[in-house]
């Protein structure tokens, strides 16, 4: 699609050289982790929600795509401008507005790094939870709009559970404002819990308000190695139903326990079936008994060994196996496919035995790895993209990855979201008459579907 | 109204024996704790969501209100029928389904009580966090559509916080089903947070997953007095700056303090100007560690004694000047209205401060006491119903405190809901085009408007 120029003169006086329509320059914005890729037709970096307000406006008047974008690193192509249209990057929007420690909350604009907003909260002994992969360099708009999470989300909760109150613009062009700087509140709809996870599908959002939390000041980290999956799944179970809550409580399969040690080089026994880290974080004084209890839960039928880092450097150590594991997959296969899919706990095993099932019927290696605690693991389908027959299967196989899952009463995403990656599989995880419903209140928040089409919603 | 007969006919086929038109029956099913009451056309007792499902379309295709009940503990009017129709008792959908210690979740139907909830959770050693005063004798269904909390909620959250999944009938007729028993998900729009707290306007829960957490097997209490409200409220701020989270962190202001002490009897000092009650649970091998964090955050300027209650005996006894407080209320006036407004907890002193100002302008007693650590206070005017000029006076007073609230970047209400008590003051704590989206929302959920009518929303 070609911009009319009435709408590209409009942003042109709205945005000053904000404004980018050099092809050189747009093709930056038309991409994301997903490795997909698409040219926007122009691309704006407003300063402020006035414009925001406005741009989204004439895009309306117009009928042009919007597609809001933090820094790309999203892994289903929900950033990806499919349809053309306008991207709006928010890196100029990326002021932290308040800091409030008595209230435990921060405002921020959404291109704020979510690194950049831990570094102004530490000297304030507070942070924001959600912790992708990606903070160091991910906003915090992207975060909200993935309802992103990462490891500490088993204690603290992913982004949903860490917003107090957004100033969005809505597809119509209307600026709404949903909660308060508090942490309770019964006072109609919720529509900013809503907006979070909606991939820039009802509103962009303009302005933050956060929930933090006090950072713990010690944290202390153990390593459990299991004969197989199972014994480490009902230690996970049996982690879970203690009253010390993990700070982090990630899992790795046989094969991602092989990995890292054949490849990888961690130190890990031969007989390692499954592994899982755990950690805990809080006061120094009480932390010993909290790693007491936690390291009493992970024992039981099954442990081959458990270790406990009860220093800094110990604790790099034992995590090594983990960092280990990512370059390591790449002696696998060139291809990667990583999807998030979570499952109830008790789930796990038949979750990661079902994918060892499929790597056999696919002929392709599946190596499993994750957030334990939520029940949320990454399966990553290793394949050679060069290979139209690896190719073929690895996306078969993806198919029955979800079925799985859902099957197994869990869904598609723990943490990545929709997009365009799993938009077509929707159909399975939710209803007919709530997809029908999530429609509905699609077009209200944006009666022209002009805010990211082709994301999150399957074609109708 | 009179129900057509036609309906009447197709919900006796649909209910049997649990479709009540006796004018004397119908009566029990009128009122709730707000003292409103209004008599509903038809009162209906459901056994199962199919025939949630076919009243709501009956209903819908009569277009007569329907209002759903848990056991009428609501306090603003949420479940009086105002414009008759028909009341939906779940008093018979109260089966707890399933607990799953496991995945820490429960799926209940929404009739079951909170407190029979917590008795069936305890031999598995977890606990739904929600504890409104109510908690013995309210529904998780009605917990649910106000976002009730109560003092625990400073750790462990309100109701929105404790839902991974709901199945609801809209006032479409459609039976919908958002979530999964799972602590993340990112998979289209989260429509089940949006239901908390919706008062039964958008839809009528039929089924509940709720998040559950491991009970803390020890507590402890601390009482700390301060010579004035503001020394209190700083003390608040410090204790929820750091990592130790009060499991309830309880205010009272000089007035109930006074009250407590010379009507309630309870044993506080003559200088006691605020008064707050610190709670710490979990492990009881690290709660000393955690009532010293709390004791050193509560210690500072202003404080006047600080006793720690070494065991359960203790404890109660420190307890008691908070549950002296409410009986001892009536002693001013014989009426009271009661309101939770919710502000940043470090605007406290001045809502405090901002509300004896306003018992001064209206010469009438107002007393403040409740969840400091979320800046929920329970804000109590007290007046006699019987005299004109008073009762005048306290709904004058009543909606300045709402905009003293609304000034200081509070909300107004923490976790009792609008209902019709709060409806009219909706314009002033959302602003305009956000509560015309929320109408929006309304109508995509229950196009006819037959859900609980007249609540919530201001009328248009």
């Amino acid at each position: 699609m070609t911009l009319p120029e009435a709408l590209l003169r409009e942003l042109a006086d709205l945005l000053g050289d904000g404004l980018r329509t050099d092809p050189g320059e747009r093709v930056g914005y038309g991409y994301d982790n997903s490795r997909r890729e698409a040219l926007p037709d122009a691309v704006v970096l407003p300063h402020a929600r006035a414009q925001v307000l406005e741009l989204v406006r004439a895009c309306r008047r117009h009928r042009v795509p919007v597609v809001a974008r933090g820094r790309g690193t999203n892994t289903t192509g929900a950033a990806v401008p499919v349809d053309g249209g306008v991207v709006v990057s928010f890196e100029h929007m990326d002021r932290i507005i308040d800091i409030r420690p008595g209230d435990r909350c921060a405002v921020v604009e959404p291109g704020v790094l979510n690194g950049d907003l831990q570094a102004a909260l530490a000297p304030h002994g507070l942070f924001w939870p959600p912790d992708p992969t990606s903070a160091a360099f991910s906003t915090v708009g992207g975060n909200l709009a993935c309802n992103a999470g990462g490891p500490r989300a088993v204690k603290y909760g992913a982004s949903r559970d860490n917003v107090l109150a957004l100033t969005a613009v809505t597809g119509a062009g209307e600026l709404i404002t949903s909660g308060t700087a508090t942490t309770k509140g019964s006072t109609g709809l919720d529509l900013h819990r809503l907006l979070v996870g909606s991939e820039g599908t009802l509103a962009l959002i303009v302005e933050a308000t956060l929930r933090l939390t006090p950072a713990p000041p010690a944290r202390r980290a153990v390593r459990a190695i299991y004969r197989d999956v199972s014994s480490a799944a009902q230690a996970v179970a049996r982690l879970m139903a203690q009253p010390v809550t993990p700070s982090m409580l990630e899992f790795m399969d046989a094969h991602a326990v092989r990995l890292a040690r054949d490849v990888g080089g961690a130190d890990l026994p031969p007989d390692a079936g499954a592994l899982l880290m755990i950690e805990a974080d809080g006061d120094a004084a009480r932390l010993p008994h909290d790693i007491e209890a936690l390291m009493r839960a992970a024992g039981g039928d099954g442990l081959v060994s458990l270790d406990d880092a009860a220093d800094e450097t110990a604790r790099t150590r034992l995590w090594a196996a983990r960092k280990a594991l990512s370059p390591a997959l790449r002696t696998l296969a060139p291809g990667k496919i990583n999807e998030d899919v979570v499952v109830p706990v008790s789930r796990i095993p038949q979750l990661v035995d079902g994918v060892q099932v499929l790597a056999r019927e696919f002929d392709l290696p599946i190596v499993c790895f994750g957030h334990a605690g939520n029940g949320n693991l990454h399966v990553n389908l290793m394949y050679d993209p060069a290979d139209a027959s690896q190719s073929q299967r690895a996306q078969a196989a993806l198919a029955r990855v979800f079925a799985l899952a859902i099957s197994l009463g869990g869904t598609l995403s723990g943490e990545h979201g929709i997009g365009l990656a799993k938009r077509d599989f929707m159909p399975q995880a939710v209803d007919a008459p709530t997809l029908a419903l999530m429609r509905q209140v699609k077009a209200v928040f944006d009666p022209d579907a002009i805010l990211n089409p082709g994301k999150l919603l399957p074609l109708a």
